[in-house]
């Protein structure tokens, strides 16, 4: 895609406690994230503070290199709220009063029974020229003006208030401004119990900074995610062209792969277990509930997960699972053959198709020579009797549980994918931890 | 705080999926939570995607306008992975190996019995004069660097591996080069079952822009965390102000504050069955196990958490937790007598102090007039008998989870609180779901 068909768009929100750290700033990830699907290049998004110079010093800056600019927040009526100043000082347009804005305010306070204070009247103050955009559930109104080839939005901060006036005022208008209605393709390529290094080197040749598709890989919680994007004018065109790196993506990442786009790994096994019409039955231990969480967040489950034990103490085990307690003496409570009994006997307790088991140590203490923490042992128990995996996972307490959930539902994913032929094999498994 | 005693520093984060909205970008925040309550001025964070130039050019833009300047992401061995390429830009200073980072990678991958593929070596590859920041749970190792007047560092975009190696590496270098040493005093005051509005309401008059201590408010999964800050430098003073101001808030907010600072509630609850010398079960249904994933992230838990078992059957409710069938028929799987009947069932199987459970409707299917999604009634059993709490959540699936577990879990702990003279009361509660 050359760089003159690209339109570029800058997003900026503005609040100390944003800069601060005190609040996560989500305002441009929901804006960027519409953007792209229309096409549009996000380039960067800036968070400020409250301070007006700096905001207006980015705002000029910004504005020659993009072609349209969303700032979120500072049209408040507090001494804090800046962001119209800001604008009228990188624009050098004088603030004038908006009659309207005006007639506004007052209606909005007297609906409620108020009487506005003369503070809020900065909220009826424009740069001269600008298109006033209106606020149906608050007093801040936006603003959309020029500024040398790039349009300027502002924008409440409250995410409601931004939700509402970007999605109904905001994107159309950039949108209509788009040389050519370009689209932007994506799918995403999903992929588990892969090394990030692995599966780079399967992926050679495809990640190229210039190349169209681009394909990209981002890991977050174990899970990589591989992204295939094509920007252009021909939709159809684009399509087929993502169509074709993704196949070749998945082919290259072969069984790793579990789904694509939004699709959570416990969302697949779900629905591979509505497919087969099987049933899942589950015995936890370092995972703490983990595993059932995961699947239960996944709605209409509950016809298919009959039920879960978290069996943290070895009573629980021989009491609620059937574990003999002579196979945990014999090989103590973190071990392949606790594991598959457990699985076994969640499977024979609640009569599921499937069990499926987790025991290790999460620590950070509980670790031993031989038995260090992060060994885990995940087990899927079904007709065909049950298999261990041995799992040496790394990080912290809640790493080390987020990933045996995920390695264990992953077993469950192979088992229903192999059927009779194969299923997970015991094995032993250095995972890498990315 | 005059201007000149400011020390500023820029935060900027890497990656695609972060422009284009497909993740919301967090690590800045968390940065700058640090270096905020150390008195540093964080002036900007801004997110670039992968590409080399953008991100040369801001380095270069913002190095010039600040003291310190931490980047996160870019530094994986795959071809999108651009930070040091950009480093090298800006700086002029060319890249070049480093033997003590190619040793590490080797015996990185050594460790974990795998080889090592020549896409790696990119990251043993640092400006020239660079210092190499380790990575103990990763390959990418980190780099800190002078360029003209400013320090810069680059850390791994991964949440775990940036927090690990700016706790342990960054922060500390930046307070040392300090000039004058501010300091800024936080206490967090964590609030779990009031509305935002109504704990708003109780906070009248200390929420004051120009006020210090500054009190400040976020809403987060359900949980209000009330900051009480103040910059300054003497030390002593600051921290003897916040401590009266936070007192207040303790006051104001009474037994919906459940622990201070970094506390969940879960680690709270395990802080009082710990002092009580008390053990827990749980019996879930609703929630899916996710009240068990709750508390065993709690390290060291284990002596405290005996079993939990997931009944989302109502065959796992009378056969694991000895609910009477007759009652199930009689007031619905989703009802008090249910809730109560699961927590008594629980305690008593386990043997346990305190029994905690969870039954309802988490949608999007399975409401009816009656008995609406959002519906959930959670019990705690004790030597006094059971008690429930009628709830009325809203939100999407996982939403409608997290705050029932919340809510189970924070009944364990007024349980815990209240010992003989009182406990949770059965009674309605409508949350506003905030």
């Amino acid at each position: 895609v050359a760089a003159e068909a690209e339109y570029r768009v800058c997003l900026i929100a503005t609040g100390e406690e944003l800069t601060r750290g005190a609040s996560v700033e989500t305002n441009c990830a929901y804006m960027a994230k519409a953007l792209t699907a229309h096409g549009c290049r996000v380039v960067a998004h800036l968070t400020l503070g409250d301070a007006q110079q700096p905001l207006a010093e980015a705002v000029a800056h910004w504005a020659g290199r993009c072609e349209a600019m969303v700032i979120s927040g500072g049209l408040g009526p507090t001494a804090d709220d800046r962001t119209r100043f800001a604008l009228s000082r990188a624009s050098g347009r004088a603030l004038v009063e908006d009659a309207g804005a005006v007639a506004h305010l007052e209606a909005f306070f007297h609906a409620r029974g108020r009487t506005m204070a003369s503070t809020n009247l900065v909220q009826a103050q424009f740069p001269e020229g600008a298109e006033v955009l209106p606020n149906p559930v608050g007093t801040a109104r936006g603003i959309a003006m020029e500024m040398g080839g790039c349009v300027v939005f502002a924008v409440p901060g409250v995410p409601a208030e931004m939700r509402r006036m970007f999605d109904g005022e905001v994107l159309g208008r950039i949108l209509a401004r788009m040389p050519a209605r370009l689209h932007t393709v994506v799918r995403t390529v999903n992929v588990f119990g892969l090394p990030e290094s692995e599966a780079d080197a399967r992926l050679e040749g495809l990640i190229d900074e210039t190349a169209s598709p681009a394909v990209g890989l981002t890991v977050n919680g174990s899970i990589i995610r591989v992204s295939v994007s094509a920007t252009g004018a021909d939709e159809g065109r684009l399509r087929g062209e993502v169509d074709r790196v993704a196949a070749e993506v998945r082919s290259r990442l072969g069984s790793h792969v579990f789904g694509e786009d939004e699709t959570t790994l416990a969302e697949s096994v779900v629905g591979l277990l509505e497919e087969r019409g099987a049933t899942v039955a589950v015995a936890e231990s370092c995972t703490g509930g983990l595993v059932g969480h995961m699947l239960t967040n996944v709605p209409g489950v509950s016809r298919f997960f009959l039920e879960g034990v978290v069996a943290y103490s070895n009573r629980a085990k021989v009491e609620l699972l059937g574990v003999p307690s002579g196979l945990i003496a014999a090989h103590g409570a973190v071990s392949a053959e606790v594991a598959e009994a457990m699985a076994s006997g969640a499977r024979a307790r609640a009569g599921a198709t499937l069990g499926v088991s987790t025991t290790g140590i999460a620590g950070p203490g509980g670790g031993t020579e031989t038995k260090p923490v992060g060994l885990v042992y995940v087990a899927v128990a079904d007709e065909r009797g049950a298999r261990s995996r041995r799992l040496e996972l790394w990080g912290g307490r809640e790493a080390i549980k987020d990933r045996a959930a995920k390695y264990a539902i992953d077993e469950l994913r192979r088992a229903l994918l192999d059927g009779a032929d194969g299923g997970a094999q015991t094995g032993n498994e250095v995972t890498d931890g990315s």
